[in-house]
């Protein structure tokens, strides 16, 4: 098994989209870089998907992560601003499965939990305890950027979860996170009958 | 001004998404291609974006379509359901942005409307007045397919009504549709100072 590995987390917005890199390094977690792309100041709603796909494109081509896993609310939001953010979304994870890496999805709630055993944390709570997990000091001027690195290191607190469950008691596999999304190649190795 | 024109009509939809391409030469229409992508089969959501995605760029790769126009219904549907819509939409998106090619949005009512008059007509009715105004007589599986070939024929109608305007009495241009997306060279010729 892969002991190393480099998550891309993406906190999606329709304003600012956050966006972190976390190297994996057995029980280690480091962050690789972090930031937001700004799309407030573009008032056209097809420059800023884009500029999402651009930017989420050079991030994978660059810094090639393993996995993506993304914030992904299901509620909470009228028709009209769910379209939006699916939309977001929807070009970030077209840039991902472009490159055939899989993607994982969490819902906020769970993200928080699992960073600060709190559901209902402050986004303050969130950026603390990522720095302290991620070894880090800096102070991002978004906190939508640590909100994205809390995405990444919530994803591989369910990978470690898996590992843990495998070594010490052979329990039969259950999904951690909400796993919505899979890679091509791990489709079609799973299903070599399958050419769609 | 251009007066032939590749136009991809797309009705996305998370089961079946349509798709139809227009050639537009002066006042006649033609039908190039039109079909659909079956996602029914595809029981995981990432497939299924990956599969409209890689689709989308195929037809953008293999007709250079000048223009996108893609039918979006803005109500009407709970949250979850307008969110798998908007990744969907996303996707597709993200193939056409990634070649620069501008997109159009219109809502189903306004394509019913513009196509027959009505703007409650059924798919049958759409799919008739879209074989005669396409100049064609082969009746496709799914009527996605003729809901998306109804999606460009709109878009071509807008054109028109602009070049009339043009033409006759030199009226400011007015917007027609619901133009919410353009390409990125346009953009940049518009507003050579804004790198963004």
């Amino acid at each position: 098994m892969k002991t190393e590995k480099i998550i891309l987390g993406i906190d999606p917005g329709t304003m600012l989209m956050g966006y972190g890199l976390v190297l994996q390094k057995g029980n280690e977690l480091n962050m690789i870089c972090m930031g937001v792309i700004k799309l407030n100041k573009l008032d056209n709603q097809a420059l800023k998907l884009k500029k999402i796909f651009e930017r989420v494109l050079e991030l994978v081509d660059e810094y090639h992560p393993d996995e993506l896993a993304i914030e992904a609310p299901f509620f909470g939001k009228n028709v009209q601003s769910m379209l939006k953010l699916g939309r977001a979304q929807g070009v970030a994870m077209a840039a991902a499965l472009f490159r055939d890496i899989p993607i994982f999805e969490y819902s906020p709630r769970k993200i928080k939990q699992s960073i600060t055993g709190n559901g209902a944390a402050s986004k303050e709570q969130v950026a603390a305890m990522v720095q302290k997990l991620c070894n880090f000091t800096e102070h991002p001027d978004y906190l939508d950027a640590t909100d994205a690195m809390a995405a990444a290191v919530c994803h591989s607190f369910q990978n470690k979860l898996n590992i843990v469950n495998e070594n010490e008691a052979k329990l039969p596999k259950i999904p951690k996170g909400k796993k919505s999304v899979s890679g091509w190649a791990e489709f079609l190795a799973k299903n070599p009958d399958k050419k769609v």
